[in-house]
């Protein structure tokens, strides 16, 4: 089993009725509905007003992949717990950060840049997909389209990508690398740029075919419990250092 | 000196009233005047229908930056020419290939893939910059626009790039990579897609920024002239082979 | 299941007493051997002296994942085949290049260099693993040692790869990378530079672990049969080309 | 000109016998030496235990390039100085980050891993270059040799690098990645592992030419003094919503 855990701050669904209609019970609800249906993933919920924002050293344990949906409390999730989050991704957890998670505190501390991006409210959105061997891609259409969406817009102030998988196309005249890959210590990121709250983004079928292929792309390899730390080695023969090069 | 030569199949110029009002001298004397106002570049220039399409192995040993537009002629480039030009960019010569020059063999032969797009006639492009820290886009804005190109659209064809530099934005609905850069051998390729024939587009400042910069960048790093081979070395010590890992 | 043709020359074993004596069947049976413990690979052989070498349109059309392994007669593999093994991989097939395969007419084709190395008989190496997130390095120790290899050392003339993912070292004072990936199309290419014939490599268990895992990467994503060409977009709405950026 | 600043926390070559009769001034002293040769390069110091670590607003903005060596005071270098470096890195600045400078809180900052390794003390080092095109090995030669030189093996925890130009060969087993590119925002950084202080690495003419070569590589392009920031852009003009894809 794939263990995922879905965190999510839950502020907007709760305090705007607007988006309370669309996520009745939460975007993290929704995710779990439609990845509840594959066979091999076992959820678990984590959101901000829970103890250790339900990110305790036993879930994080416990979970292969973690789903991140934050925009309006990013400061208010504690040091602390970002501190565990990034040592278990580079322990080999994988993170997927949906949309306004570039600007979490994990992103910017695994990143290492300010994630700055343009954006503006309102505009329409066609997703391509620009590497169809790449298994995120896997059974996409070479593009779709977002009626409504949040324009993110370069430049978009991330490291080089490992893989950029999916581009955005904004009728407003911007372009993002909407879909992008990352490698830290043993851990996968996967960041994926549609997803404002105000928006149904989350039931399209695209959109949920590609986050539940990027979980399976970002699940642990050689996942490692022990502490991460530098090794001294034994010093090496001493005939070694004498007849080398001789 | 930055020795250029500017390599054009000047068909469409000659044969196209319409074409030939935008450059009555072929698009390469129009790239050879702006680069001739650098103090440090030296222009020589060649056509398919010169001797040897003008590549003779004593133009390519004095080149240390090639451009090249082709786009109706492709086939009808000599394979032994392509085979010159390929292994003196793996000597280090730089490349330039420009807007349908994706298609041309020598930018198959070195990249290996079939850099296959979607394209159309007359669309409105912008032209974004996603790296301010590539010294081909020193001194560009962040973006600036070509009221008429034509359309090139992903998914383009083409092994993972060391550096996307531009992204093309077009009104029709499509994205592109439209700046970026490889490297085969020693020799540095900048792929380059504005510069549709119909369109007075090497007239534009930022695109002559741009090519500029990127000859500068592109230029030969540890040029070597000595033919490229494989290196047998001499055996190693014996009492490494003896002594080591006991 | 996956379906895994492996194609060997097939000479030194047949040729050389001691090579036969460590390959009595050839490198591709000890490969198929190993491989068919795994209950979902399905093999099938192909050889140079075959009938098209083993690599007809169907076997072609029946493979995810080809294993080539050459060295003596690269140049005796006829282009036709060759051209019809690399359409196959821009289709999405995958491909696992073994030792002297750098210089197989296939390698050359797809990634446009001269693969150029340093080489020498007799050597011993340490394959260190430098990425383990990588899907290839599943279950891998830090590193492991071939007591007897070929030394195969930088600089090695290839694009910059995808990843690299195992560098050698060799007691003889070289370095290499050992085992990196490219992307060429749709389809996935790891090389892999242990196997020299003369020492029985590909019977030490984290070989097999390695080769093994990179079947699994390797296997087709979006595969597509359809032949690759260009796409010409229908022309867009002429109200965007009126109304764009006014 | 260039402007060079040279940090060091400048506590061994003060505290060690040993070591101070190889620096005898500071490894900066020696670093600027070598540096100051260079007609194009103007140099500035700062050292631990100067006001400010040396590293004032003003020094700063005035630095096109920052050199830093650092290994036994990580510690001490305040968090309030860190971050004003790593935000002059993300606004162009280049950084050449020495030796055990990998465990500095900027590059941990900037890279976001661990940046742990093996390491020795005592050991001989080839350096290999295997990129023989990148600005930072012109005039290198394919190998160069440390007789004395502590051991830093893989696996180095770093993001996969932008570039890997130079990879180091231990006598004792251990391969490393010991020259390598990031780019985090606007700014170039290069890590160069050679340097350990117990011996006259900055003598050698070898590594003083990367060095040197670095510092040109690394220079700014468009650096911006303005603050980082994230743009909203202007609502896009109306018809374009209504129209797009009718």
């Amino acid at each position: 089993m794939l263990k995922v855990t879905i965190w999510n701050e839950y502020i907007h669904e709760r305090e705007d009725e607007h988006i309370k209609k669309i996520y009745p019970k939460g975007i993290h609800d929704c995710i779990a509905e439609f990845l509840g249906r594959e066979k091999d993933i076992e959820i678990q919920i984590a959101t901000l007003d829970m103890y250790e924002h339900g990110l305790t050293e036993e879930v994080l344990m416990n979970t292969d992949v973690l789903i991140w949906w934050g925009h309006r409390a990013h400061e208010k999730v504690e040091d602390v717990i970002v501190d565990r989050v990034k040592k278990r991704v580079l322990q080999g957890m994988g993170l997927i950060a949906l949309h306004s998670a570039h600007h979490s505190k994990i992103m910017k501390e695994l990143l290492g840049t300010t994630l700055n991006l343009r954006w503006r409210h309102g505009d329409r959105e066609r997703v391509w997909c620009i590497d169809h061997s790449h298994p995120i891609a896997e059974g996409l259409p070479d593009y779709f389209e977002l009626e409504n969406e949040e324009m993110y817009g370069e430049a978009f102030d991330i490291p080089k990508p490992d893989d950029v998988i999916f581009l955005g196309w904004f009728a407003g005249g911007e372009v993002f690398r909407s879909g992008c890959t990352f490698t830290r210590g043993k851990g996968k990121i996967f960041y994926f740029q549609p997803g404002h709250e105000e928006y149904p983004i989350y039931y399209k079928p695209e959109i949920q075919k590609i986050i539940t292929n990027a979980i399976r792309w970002a699940k642990p390899i050689n996942m490692n419990n022990a502490p991460l730390e530098c090794i001294g080695m034994p010093p090496k023969p001493e005939e070694l250092l004498e007849k080398n090069f001789q």
